[in-house]
């Protein structure tokens, strides 16, 4: 059973500006024998987050980058398929970071970006990696415990279309924001957003005249702003926050393919007119609470009051394509990849 | 008495760049009567501090533009020399928004930068306009409600040789922080920094290298950042903050006379990677709360807690090049203009 082939994605080359597929290398080994208290995972899903550029660089972060000649690291669903670890009996899924492989080995401990865990009987490996994965709950505790959306808050979120935006938008609604609106790219996503995921407004910041479009969706400005995006959405944003408004640093998608940093936001000393919060996050410092974001938002999707919107594409050979599409916007929400069929019934 | 000289500097352009001495004109008119609930002030003091700048441009802020041709506004200490008003009687001293000119007429009631108050008798007017005026109380809010520093946080205050900034880092130093390091321009400053205002370090910006410095004088970062500076100096902070830190952003005088606004901090999205909080403040938020931190600040200066610096430049003709002062860094400390002795013994 070990003598398969376990086909991986590593990072060849760090990129200096776009990532492109060159910079990874496709590689097979055997697949090997778990170990004491260790488990073998047959990969079914990856994921796909903005963040994962950043691990790329090699500079100090709230990670270790991923090293050279090393798998991409990434979060996915599998099932045990050999266990030497009650805790993961052979025929459960597992979430957390199995990387850019078709197997993986594991013993369940705690790594940087937190552990593999079980998951529950029964669940759905698109939920468990979407709405009920790291970027749902990245949604939950940058809007509850920093944005926290009071009733008849005026809420924007940009890319609101995507995994993290677009449930970020639906719980500031659920928490009684008096207006949700969402920045997306395309017609496609706008309309999704509205039709779908019960935003107010939707401003497509590719062909809206973005400064217009959010003066008149928002006249008396923005009172909680979740930022996905930065650069010229968040200047233009900041000359539209109401007084005393917050802003939630959740991601700055549009530069993390620069060569350089570029220039900051231009109208930052615009916190200090309006009397405005800007404040970062990282979702690892929240897990200890996972349970209760969990709980939230399986209730909030059971309820109908959540919908998450997927884009998943196929086969494992596909990887690095598909990490792309969050680059180029081609993905409409969360950007999962299928690289195996279960083998059992969950 | 009436038919005195009133001398004033008033807006004649509006500068688009560095401000100078040719945008203001000097005018003269007669001393006018006070109409009923007036009084009249011939006016001992003015005060400058950098926020006047923005007060030029016209564009939307927390305050309406000073108007091209009326008198430049600005705080100032003057003593009443005639009154129908009997909260402001003969020979008291009065502070607020006298403007730059000899004699002000005024009703004591509410403007858009607070009103004239009276001064308790025997007050300093160098304390009045400094460390107990706009200034002080900038940085008793800025720290006391925005900062809020703990025991055991590293603080760090740009522009600390400043009216504001030395105030603030000692208030730092007085709630319990474990070190107050200053950033300020010349040896001058860093000396009196560390010798006369107890900060445990200085680092000159114009000599050291800041980078470098800071690094050495906060090796596990920065827990809380009081920036009167912004530019190059907030971009160089962003990158040795402790996680979780806060930045209050109290000022930018780097870019106020910029011609257009320079690209923002290029290291913002530091403030996720370390968790920070971002929080702009203006003091007239808080003004109603003035006799809190009037009666704190007094304290402190009784017990020697809390000593300020002041540069007490002569003569109302050099309002304009007194200004300037603020943006050449010439001055350490609270920078004021004496335009006439008192008559009366306060």
């Amino acid at each position: 059973m070990t003598q398969k082939t376990n086909a991986q994605w590593r990072l060849r080359e760090r990129p200096t500006g776009m990532v492109e597929e060159k910079h990874f290398e496709r590689v097979e080994e055997p697949v090997g024998t778990p170990g004491e208290g260790e488990f073998l995972v047959r990969n079914l899903y990856l994921a796909f987050e903005p963040a994962m550029r950043g691990w790329l660089n090699d500079v100090k972060s709230y990670v270790p980058p991923v090293g050279l000649g090393e798998v991409m690291r990434a979060s996915g669903v599998g099932e045990v398929i050999e266990s030497n670890n009650e805790r993961f009996p052979v025929g459960s899924l597992i979430s957390g970071m199995v990387g850019w492989q078709q197997y993986t080995i594991d013993d369940g401990s705690m790594g940087p970006m937190g552990a593999i865990r079980p998951l529950p009987p029964g669940s759905d490996p698109v939920l468990a990696l979407g709405a009920l994965g790291g970027t749902g709950m990245t949604a939950y505790f940058g809007m509850m415990d920093i944005g926290k959306p009071k009733k008849g808050d005026v809420v924007l979120v940009s890319g609101a279309a995507g995994a993290t935006g677009s449930v970020a938008g639906q719980i500031a609604r659920i928490q009684g924001a008096a207006k949700v609106v969402g920045i997306a790219g395309g017609q496609r996503k706008c309309d999704w957003l509205v039709k779908e995921a019960g935003f107010d407004a939707a401003i497509d910041y590719k062909s809206d005249d973005l400064k217009a479009r959010l003066r008149a969706e928002c006249p008396n400005g923005v009172d909680l702003f979740f930022d996905n995006v930065g650069g010229e959405i968040l200047d233009v944003v900041l000359l539209n926050m109401a007084q005393g408004g917050r802003i939630v640093l959740c991601g700055g998608i549009s530069q993390y393919n620069d060569e350089e940093l570029p220039p900051g936001p231009r109208n930052y000393m615009q916190l200090v007119i309006r009397r405005c919060t800007m404040q970062g996050f990282i979702l690892i410092d929240h897990l200890a609470r996972a349970g209760e974001a969990l709980r939230d938002l399986s209730a909030w999707i059971e309820e109908g009051k959540l919908v998450q919107a997927v884009d998943v594409q196929q086969g494992f050979d596909n990887a690095p394509k598909t990490f792309l599409r969050l680059f180029s916007g081609a993905n409409l929400g969360k950007q999962l990849l299928q690289i195996a069929e279960p083998t059992t019934e969950a």
